[in-house]
């Protein structure tokens, strides 16, 4: 396998630019970024009255932003803050029903090309590595 | 082509259940069914601080959960109020940046079987045809 | 809506240049292209012990290999045939198993950017619009 | 994480049934069976003039039939050989050009319900992590 090229920012560096540029992405509070890693980053999504349905689960509209926000950290901390990248495309699978409580997003990126980027995100409870969902998803790099 | 099913529920019946059954949904205000017909639905999400990005677009979670709930709905509308159907998987393509303002949810029943139905939602702006997104989704009809 | 754009090749034209470039496709034999329109296609997939499964149902790959061409095709008559376009994803549902016998792949273009061209496919029964599976797809489009 | 499954069929019986219920398949020439693990299974597709294209690239078709065949081994392997599931629904990215060679399927199971399992397939090349396609799928599995 080819060498993981390494992140070009730091966890402080990414939670610092989503904030001061995803506002509504309220990183610190509702979503949270863990790690990042070479081509990879966990997110946390707080539990919230906002994100559960009646019931205590989940909504899928939070599990869909939970993957494509980790998605956006994963590219973003691998390529530098310059880079206004798009969602193009997101596949996501429902798996289990999730409790309620704070869910974590791992992604992995398939590939990290000039213009197009692909991972893979599971999502799952907190020490329990069985997902309740699971995402393929795309993001169209602009020209640098 | 074989006869379409007519739907067993009217649009305020819709509404009605939707209203009561799922009120995260806010029904009336924030999501409107406007149509129910044959294998379809037609529903209208209105643009709110809630939905919308710094710029003005709508985010893509909203849209995903457009999409979401016009299979539902369009589900909902054919076997009737009792059944209890749960996304099991949704892949959407974002193909343009919206404007800011309401968006309409067109689906289409492309299945519907005993255990699982499939549809295609086209979002679009209301009077434009070319979508800004596009999604296929399927969901898991438990035994009735 | 927009005014959608016109096709710059004939259908003789994308024939003939699918059979020059694209040999294994065998054009006019085991897929044959029956329309070129505006953002559109129809391709035929003719019935043959290589694409048929035991039972007399047409394989999954077979199904994919149709939608993946008919999205190629609709791509390939609206920019012209210099374009070398690679598919980069494509996302398919299996409705209902279908019998023996030719197979319909009717593609239409949902967005033609400049590096990005997405299309949607129905797979029917020709003379019955009930879709037997139905493919998403994207096709990546080089610099010109 | 709950405790992995263990396989109820052994990989000699896996070929064995492959071999003669889906003799299209051509198990032990044109794709191997290699292993099976727990909600796992590995595939080896074999380079030949049938799923190669001029250039000496393999096939989105046969890369499709590793993915989708991948998938139902794995399944197979865990519920034994009584089951008939198909396939409901594949998505798949192609990452990037795989050079001529065998390419191998490695399938991951995600869920595997009463109704429906759903796996993920990482293809690339022998001895090589780095994926040349990435595919998730879902097959219905009937009442047993």
């Amino acid at each position: 396998m080819t060498a993981q090229p390494m992140p070009c920012m730091t966890l402080a560096e990414v939670n610092d630019f989503l904030a001061r540029e995803f506002p509504q992405i309220d990183v610190g509070r509702s979503m949270i970024v863990q790690e990042v890693g070479s081509m990879s980053a966990r997110l946390r999504l707080v539990a919230s009255d906002q994100n559960l349905r009646p019931g205590g689960t989940i909504s899928g509209p939070a599990m869909f932003a939970l993957a494509d926000v980790a998605l956006y950290v994963a590219i973003l901390a691998q390529i530098g803050p310059v880079a206004l990248a798009v969602t193009i495309n997101m596949n996501i699978n429902f798996l289990r029903r999730p409790l309620a409580g704070d869910l974590i997003g791992d992604c992995r990126l398939l590939k990290l090309g000039k213009r197009l980027a692909v991972g893979e995100v599971s999502l799952h409870l907190p020490g329990d590595a069985d997902p309740v969902a699971h995402a393929v998803g795309s993001y169209s790099i602009p020209p640098r």
